[in-house]
């Protein structure tokens, strides 16, 4: 069975062009199929201020008006994206720039909420992800990077969570290969105290989670990303690996002593 | 032989929403083997003095210095591409957007000049051009969509004119296929008379070119573009049309009496 590794990166990895460039040095000597997923970072942000765009927050979420889709389609699918493919190319990476409407890859839907207008932010489903064109990809010798835009198939983009689309587009393809999932973080794992650094827990099954969580040991903040991380894992995707940028290629190979391992058992 | 339709659309197309609109639902119409290239427009410009940069022009080209390549680089590959994507995808044509660097289709060189500094522009060469990976795109049933960036393969994108990648690529893909290269112009065609907007020579060959330069009658700023335009026709590109956008449709069927269309013989 094929094997593929999808590896979402954040905005304290994309921030920092030094850290940037040695994960993607250790990302390109990944031999096996990889994907990697970017989020935004600051400079989407910096960017709005500079064009006088009003970033809105509401309950702590960005609200994407137009204005602002424009901003992050520039920032995202332009820039960051474009900068990370010619990075990877120069380190004999074979990358090609994607966002979700490029061969409809992650066509979306339209958030509606009872009370909040989020704007142009996209929701997508699993089950309408395109593994096919993704899989043509991989199978062609080409490493796609993906920038966390969707669209809604009436010709709008849709600015959508990367740690969504990497678990998402990790679903699709788990049907048909041996797929890895991880996330790269800021903190080394998840922790036993979050003020410990070093307190990493190795492994977490299903059952340790539902523990973790009962005796509140794993902070708020993880949750969604556990939620979401062992739902892959449920719908078929073999192992989580949630790790800090940079311990990357220790992380991917099993048995080494570095980040979290979400298990299926 | 596979036949393949190359068609280039400037800033005068891309500036005016409507016309771009109408323009992509044309392109979508077309059912054989499509590449579409576009250009930049006014927007990048708008953007550098909203950002505070400075545009610097030597001898009417622009310079592309470091946050003039960012820039291009939003607007480019990232407002503009992914737009005409997501337009595309709505009108049922499966487009996939790319730059330069992705896929490494376009690997380029640094210009270098005597006495001017250009900045990050890029020269492709044909014989560069990797053919095989737009080949498999186009297996695929996907339509490429590519802004005009290229790269060193050493890290940098660069900016390059969309008229030469068009041309380039045409001559890269005429092998091994059959291929009609398209520029969508302001004017209606190559004119007779250049106030005369209805006086549009309906065939050039490379000797009634080369007497229609002699005699003064092709203007000036034409010149490059049609050199351009019979390099490719040497080289193997079956026929250039030069036509406005919206007479696209037409245009490309032989017989119609729209355009400029260079032949070779």
């Amino acid at each position: 069975m094929l094997t593929i590794y999808i590896i979402k990166i954040g905005g304290n990895v994309i921030d920092d062009e030094a850290k940037l460039k040695k994960f993607l040095a250790d990302f390109s000597l990944i031999k096996e199929n990889k994907i990697l997923i970017h989020g935004g970072g600051k400079i989407a942000t910096e960017i709005s201020k500079k064009l006088g765009i009003e970033t809105r927050m509401v309950e702590g979420r960005r609200i994407t008006d137009a204005e602002t889709l424009k901003v992050v389609t520039m920032v995202y699918a332009g820039l960051i994206n474009k900068n990370i493919v010619a990075t990877l190319q120069s380190q004999n990476c074979n990358a090609i720039g994607l966002c979700g409407a490029d061969a409809n890859i992650l066509p979306a839907v339209k958030r509606v909420h009872p009370t909040i207008d989020f704007g142009f932010v996209g929701d997508v489903s699993e089950n309408e992800i395109k593994a096919k064109p993704i899989q043509a990809l991989l199978g062609s010798g080409l490493t796609p990077v993906i920038a966390p835009l969707t669209h809604d198939k009436k010709g709008s983009l849709l600015n959508t969570n990367a740690d969504t689309i990497a678990s998402s587009i990790a679903v699709s393809l788990a049907m048909e290969a041996d797929v890895s999932l991880v996330y790269c973080f800021e903190k080394k794992g998840v922790l036993h105290d979050p003020s410990n650094e070093n307190s990493v827990i190795p492994e977490i099954n299903f059952n340790s989670y539902q523990k973790f969580k009962a005796d509140g040991i794993i902070s708020e903040g993880m949750i969604p990303k556990l939620d979401n991380a062992f739902s892959a894992i449920k719908k078929g995707v073999k192992k989580v690996i949630i790790c800090q940028a940079d311990t990357l290629k220790d992380a991917i190979r099993t048995g080494t002593n570095t980040g979290t391992i979400l298990l299926n058992n």
